[in-house]
Formats: C-alpha cells, sequence, structure tokens
C-alpha cells in the first residue's frame, strides 16, 4: 500500500547544538521508500547516521548558528504488512529464541518490566500462549488507561502509568512493552507515521515477538492496524525518539501527515472486538 | 599483563529453565583469551550466543531438569590497558561523535539521566571539560555514597541512590554513567573479574567515553584499575548481568577469583588521590 | 469479650538513646484495661506520653546506657466491637463531616491517595455508596496482592504496592486506606493484637469512616474481624508504629501473644466470602 | 506589626461539591486578627471547622449549585514575632521532647525523611548542634536546588526535589522538613501571606523545633523573615494545603495581597548572608 508521509518540524535554537532526528521512513524487506526529501531551512549540515545494531535511519543534524530552524521531510513509502493467523502462533521457547531478540526481554528506562512481573503473572499468567497474552496485556490497558494529553511527562514510565491510569500513545506503548517482558515476551517500542489517526500526529505502539514475528499491538485503538509507515523500533522512547536535542534547542511547532497515495479502498483494521489476526510489519 | 580467572556458580532449578551467563572474558583487540573452559555438571546444553550490536559472550544454558547445577568457568587472559594522558583529552562534540556511542547517551533502566540533568549541570557542570568532568563526578559519588552491603536491591536505580547514598558497585557504576549522560558524556556499564579485590567478586564499573577512548571510572575504590579483566559492556546491569534466570531457578552460591598468572610486579593504580591518567581497555 | 495479651521484645541498644513504643492497648468507651503490666529490664525510664490529637499510649523509654533490653507488657482487656448492619450505612457528604475525621482524607507517607483517584475511580467509582466501595477495595486488595513476608521493606508505600502486588499486613492496610481516600472515603491505620492470628504476632488493618462509624477492613484475611485488641490508629504507619527508636538501637527480637482470656465460644467472623455485616471498635 | 492582608480566589464548579479553604489568619498569643471579613459571592454557606490537634482555621464551603464563586477574605493582622539568640539554643534530647511535637519527627506524604537520612547525616551531621544543622540545611537548599514555576506539581516530594533540584516554595519547604526530620529535629510546614513577596501570592516555608521554639527558615529566600502573617502549620501540604475540593471544582484565578497597616519603618531581616538570629511565630 503507498502512503505520502511528511512531517514540518520547526525548531528555535538559542544557540549552536546537535538535534538527531529519527522521523524517515524505515527502509525494509517490505517498506520500500519511492521518494523522499529532507530539507533544513535556513541550511544546516545534516548526515544520515549508521548505527550498530539497529536500522533506524537517524540524521544528525548541526546547528552552528542560533535562529529559528524547520526541518521538512516528505516521502512516498510502499509497504505491505503480514497478516498472521491466530492458529500458527506456536510459543518459542527462551532456549530457542533467536539471540538478537533478548535484548528486548531486559527491562528499560521506561519499562520496568522487573517491578511488574507479579501484576503480569497475576492478571495474563494463566492465557494459553503468548500472542493471547499480548492480547489480553493490550485489551487491558485499554481499558484501564485514559487516554489524556498532558497527563504524563517525558519521565513517566510504565510503573506510573500503572497507578495513575492516565497518559498518551507512549505511556500506552511503554506499560505494554513491560507486561510483555515480565511474562518474557520479547517486546520493543514503535513508532510511525499512522493514517487515520486523529488529530494527525506521530504515533506509538509496541511490538511483541510471537511464533518468530514481531506482532503489532496498539492498547490506544486510535490508529487502524494496517495503516502504519513505519520509522523506527527500540527498547523504549529513549531508543527511538523522534528528536533529541543537544544545546538550547526547543521544539516550536509540528505538523504530521499520512495520507494514502494510491486510489485504493482501505479497510482499517483494529484489534477489536474479536478479529484475532495478528499484523507484523517486516 | 596475564591473569587466570575463575568462576564458580551454583543454581538450584526447581524447574525446567533458561541461564543466560555473562561471565566469558570478552575477547577484544587488547585483550586475549590464551585458554578457557566452561562445564556445567550435571552436563547440560549450553550455546555461546552471538548478539548483535554488541561483543558480549553471553553463554546460554538449557536446563531440561529440575535440580542442582554447577558453572564453572576458568580462563588465562593477557590484557593490556591503556594509560591515557590528561593533556590530550580534547571534548569532541555531539556533532562528531562516533554514531556507534550515541545510544550510551540515552537514559536507561538503571540511570535516568533525564531525571538528574540539573543536579549534574549544579555540581559538575562548570568544570574544564569531560575527563574533569568524569573524575569529579566519580569522586562525589565516592564522598555521598556509602558502600554497604544489602542497602540496595536489583531494582534500586541511579534516581534512589542520590536520595539514599547508599548501594554496592552496581550503584556506584549506575549513578556514574546517569551523571556523565546528563551532562551529554557518553557513558556504559563495565562487568570485569577484579584483581585484588576483597573480598574476591565480579566487580562493576563505568566506562566514559572521552575524546574518542572509553575511560574506566571506579567510584568505589575497591580495585586497582590496571587489576581487570574485562567481562561486558552496557548500558546498565539490564544489558551487562551476570546472569538471566527463566523458569524457577535461582542462584544458590558464587565463588569468584582472578589472580596474576606471571611473575611480575604490580603496582596498582587508582584514580586518587592525584593520578590523572585515564586507562581504557580496548 | 476478654483477652490476655503480652508482647515481648528485645532491643540491642549499641548507644545511649530514646525507644517510643505504641504496644499497650487502648482505652476507650468500648475497650476496658482490666489489668496491665510494663516492665523494662534492666531497669530503664519509661512515661506513658499524651499526644493532642489522638489518643494512642505511646511509652517513651530512656535508654541511658548501652546494652541489651527486654521490654514486657501484659495486659488483659475487655472488649465490645459493634456489629454494623449493611442497611443503616448511608453515605455522609463532605460537607456534613464531623471535621475530626477530615485529616483522613488526606495523602499520607505511605497512602498517595492523591496519585491512585483514577485507578480507584475506575475499579470502584461506579459502586453504589462507600460501605460497597470500602469492601469492593478490600476484596481486590485480597486477589491482586499477594502476602509474602519480606517482599516489602518500611519504604514501601501504597504507590509500590498496587504495582508490585506484594507486601505484608502493613501494606496491604495502606493500600486500602490510599484507595478509600482516593475516593473521599477517610480512611486511617489500624493496628491490634489479633486472637487466630498465625503466627501470632502484632497486626495491622485499616478502618474507613462510613455513616459516622469507623468500620474495620482486613484485605489480608488472616485475623478474625471480632478477634482484636486495639492498640492504635493513625494516618498511616508513620503515625501508629509499634516502636520507633532513636540513636544506635535495633530490635533483636519480638514474642506477641493474644489468647481468650475467658471460658466462651469464639465464633469467628471474616468479611468473605459474603458476610456483609461491618465491625467497628469504638 | 500590623498586616492588611487579602485573598481573593475564583472558583468554577462544574457540579455541587464541597470546599475546604485555609486562607484565614491564624489567632495566637502573639499574632490579633483586629479586623476580619469573608464572603462568598454568590452565596454559598460555609462555617469554620474546629479540628483537633491543630489551630488551623478551616473554612468549610457547601457549593449546591454549579456555577463561578467568588471567595474573599480581608483582614487586619497585629502580629509579634520573637527574635531568637543563637547562643541560647540548647539541644532537646528526643526523651526530653514536648510530646506534642514528636509527631513533626515522622515521615509525611511529601516529606519522605526516612529515605533521606544518610544524605542528612552526610551532609550535616556533624554540625555542632540542630540550629546550626537547619540553617546549614537552609543554605543547602538554595544552593541546590532552583525557584523555576511549573518545575514541580502537587505530587512532587522531597525525594524528588533532592535529585531534581527544582521547586517552588512549596517543595523548598518539604526538603526542608524532611531533612530536619532525618536527623531528629521536629520540623513543621508553615503557610502565610508575606509582605514584600513579589509577585504577591501565598508562600510556604518551614518550621524546625528547636530548643523549645518554633523558628521560621525560608530556603527560596523570596521573603522577609519578619513579613509574614501566619495562616496555618501541619506536617506538610497535605495538612495545611490553601484549598482542597471535593467534586468537580476547579481553581481559576487567585489574587492576594499583604500590605503593611502602619505607618512604621520595615526593615526586612533574612537569614543571610550571615544573621544567625532565628525568627519564631508564636
Amino acid at each position: 500500500m503507498k502512503f505520502k508521509v511528511s512531517a514540518r518540524l520547526g525548531y528555535q535554537a538559542k544557540s549552536a547544538g546537535t538535534i538527531i532526528l529519527n522521523i524517515h521512513a524505515l527502509k525494509t524487506e517490505k517498506q520500500t521508500v519511492l521518494e523522499e526529501t529532507f530539507t533544513i531551512s535556513p541550511q544546516a549540515d545534516a548526515e544520515e547516521l549508521i548505527t550498530p545494531g539497529t536500522d533506524n535511519r537517524f540524521m544528525r543534524v548541526d546547528i552552528k548558528e542560533p535562529g529559528d530552524y524547520t526541518v521538512t521531510y516528505e516521502a512516498i513509502v510502499d509497504n505491505h504488512f503480514e497478516l498472521g493467523k491466530y492458529n500458527k502462533y506456536k510459543d518459542i521457547s527462551i532456549s530457542q529464541l533467536d539471540p538478537a531478540v533478548l535484548t528486548y526481554l531486559s527491562p528499560s528506562r521506561y519499562c520496568q518490566s522487573d517491578r511488574l512481573y507479579r501484576l503480569a503473572e497475576n492478571e495474563f499468567g494463566t492465557l494459553a500462549n503468548n500472542y493471547n497474552k499480548a492480547v489480553a496485556i493490550t485489551k487491558w490497558i485499554h481499558n484501564h488507561v485514559e487516554y489524556l494529553s498532558g497527563s504524563s511527562t517525558s519521565e513517566t514510565s510504565a510503573y506510573d502509568t500503572v497507578a495513575q491510569q492516565a497518559g498518551v500513545c507512549r505511556d500506552f506503548a511503554h506499560l505494554g512493552i513491560a507486561l510483555c517482558r515480565s511474562l518474557s515476551i520479547p517486546a520493543r517500542y514503535f513508532t510511525g507515521y499512522s493514517y487515520m489517526l486523529i488529530p494527525q500526529d506521530f504515533h506509538a505502539c509496541f511490538e511483541a515477538y510471537i511464533a518468530g514475528e514481531w506482532l503489532l499491538f496498539d492498547a490506544t485503538r486510535l490508529s487502524p492496524l494496517n495503516g502504519f509507515v513505519k520509522i523506527a523500533t527500540g527498547r523504549d522512547a529513549a531508543d527511538a525518539s523522534i528528536a533529541s536535542m543537544f544545546g538550547d534547542i526547543n521544539n516550536t511547532d509540528i505538523e504530521i501527515s499520512c495520507q494514502l497515495a494510491e486510489d485504493i479502498d482501505f479497510e482499517p483494521r483494529y484489534h477489536y472486538p474479536s478479529v484475532y489476526d495478528g499484523v507484523a510489519y517486516r
């Protein structure tokens, strides 16, 4: 499916500094970037970073002069997600797990799975398999946590969200990741452009590694699972934040868009009420 | 310098499960493993994992039967650390940093640098350069935090240690890492065998990335900086823990040793009172 | 009902100091202390404190010399609890509440009701009245939190217990108090001697102020509600701890007993499975 | 000294509910309320609450109808603070302390003294006496914590402020209280109207109980210590908050004023740079 995505980010630099952006569409086996443009005005040096152990496409922008900068990214992306089938999801034991995913079992800054294992065990431990557990976790979060802008900060973690029961997409994702890891299900943070998300913005969800696939879950239920253009994955928002600023630089505005780029009939797919097929972006 | 290291770990498995160990001496440009043996008794399958983005040597042990298991590792290791020179430590700007180290600027499970930047700025922000800052952080931790067995748990993080001012080597390392990252100095967790550590045990310190080198710092001051055999590095203990158990498996005992394996005159080097040369293990 | 209670507490004083004990049976309208003895050996000065705003019977023990001390308290107590009736529990609006109980609506050290109101509202907000809410909270805690010695510390608070789902009686009580206050139900900490508690020890529960009565709830379900001799109430364990030590003084052992002191047929009463009568100790 | 104080508070009530206000000038041995008026418009029932164990003057306002309400309080107050003398501050041992102040040694919601005793001991433990310790704590907070509106929330506690090093007057006070209690110095929260505070607002400080006096300390250094009209004291902001709302009621605006009400020459007194006399409001 072809999508046209764009991001327009404004920054006020009161000093020289560096911005590391992670807004480019990922290039994967199943996601092809047909066209893309990236501009900074006024002009500033930018380089794409190749970082070991991740495919995320970080752009490092070198701000030499204070001033107001605007970053614009536009791309046409063709991607194909996989539709899993419930009946083929067989659990993989830790002893058989791909070593590359083991890191996604560890607690991370915003996902303190080491502190939530009893809750996870009590709520989900008896379910039949990891897929059922991930689906139940996603429903539980949706039912227990209120989506409320401004109810959380950049310091809010899964441990807080369990008690405070409010947050934004980032918090919903962190809690899903933490609960999966507490049950020894590898889980990671997913960011992307999202078709039909209202209002248009970057969106965060989580992926759980089930039966050898990274399956996508969105506890906010705000986006159709088949309408994403994948930007990045990581252990949590600390790995895959949209932008990191060094120096006295602030984000002043943001304008995101994700539209269909071909004339097809888009049928949004959600994990509920009773669709049990998983969705995977490879 | 040649060291003979050994680790003897006992586990009680009440169920089948998996143990992922990280006790093997690292193989690096400057650290050569001359001999090593790894045994499990009673016998159990073990494989060395190759994990992307890290050189850590994880062994995955597959416990098929409940019972008491003993893991033994022995090695002769030849390593050469670099002695830095203070006067050559020039700061590298974020815009010039090796992309591979950027991940060590992010907050992690036990190192919430995002919550400590004011403290770091207030205490260390005005110092001349990153090396001075890392040295001052190490001294500050040594002076403010009491080394006290049992004063912390596996959940204790740098944020807690700042307030509670007690911990073990792991906590000292986490706080050092967090404070460096708060000042935009890449920092990571370091585990190793330590000559002259009393009592003998695994030891944890931290490395700060300064002038293109990973320099070693030990706020506990319990080990000479030139007496380490490096096991692993990671963002914090979540990446580089000695052992992770899956299933109903507990560690029952532990016996560590690190001795000189050649007849030389070892002169222990510490970061204090006034030695300002950095030590780097490549 | 007559009970014979006793407490034997050992302390090791490495320095001079003060111990403030709160182990005496409360004297109330409905609880009469028929006999009591309090001894310290070796002898040390002790005075009973009269503290404004509370009836708790604090004993302040002045330790002038280092050494090993044993405190012994024994009493025969006659108390009468009230058996409430569900159908008479009408909610009282905040505007009509006795001013003396308003303080039990505020968050306290171990009961951060200000951080749990969404959880409380989501889980219990729609129930018919405060009595139903307090009963449901008590059941919820019993079902979600595991009673596990050593799983919590003196720093553990309700906010932690919500996420960690394990604790001891103190933690169960703190969580009950916090959730009630989150729903604007005054709630306080209750300590007492408990008949039929196994093993014998001090016990902590919580009281909720409902329809003008302080009703007793025990989410641990370890003690019959009609087998208590009341020691103290307070906002949380910070107000009503069994002992506070000042100076280098540690508790070394503890021996508690609560027995029937008359020949009657004791029929233990619990809040479950379906007994909806409240129990109140005045 | 005579002050004219006024408070104008606006509330939007979207439902019926109750507001408990604590804005009246305290009536004490040394503070006389010469005149005062309290009005609510549109009219609503209000009663002054007599609460055991505290002299705070709570007004309970019963909001029967949704709507916008304005509360106005005006008073002329004559108060006399005591000027202590350093050389008479002799420490009182716990065994001799007035039982009424013991409660101010306990940790409370926002003042987790139980988690900060090592920090307190390390930074201040060796100072000569409690007065020196309280003065040093006040300076330490002033030097380590940045006064920054919006940097903290109603959930922020002393434990957070130690690490985050930013806050408002309430946070400065909570940290001072926690550190005093960690050193076994009774300490409590103080709110008042403050002459010469810019901008005019309610102000919070802390009182430490030293040599039998409640001495006032203000780590923000924003107000002269001799320009206060005392409103309330409590264990922390949970006891002495300006307003508590029950129901769907929000504070919409606030306008405070504190002016001299007689023609005298006011000489502001601060605790620094080197004035070591304590100030006490009885």
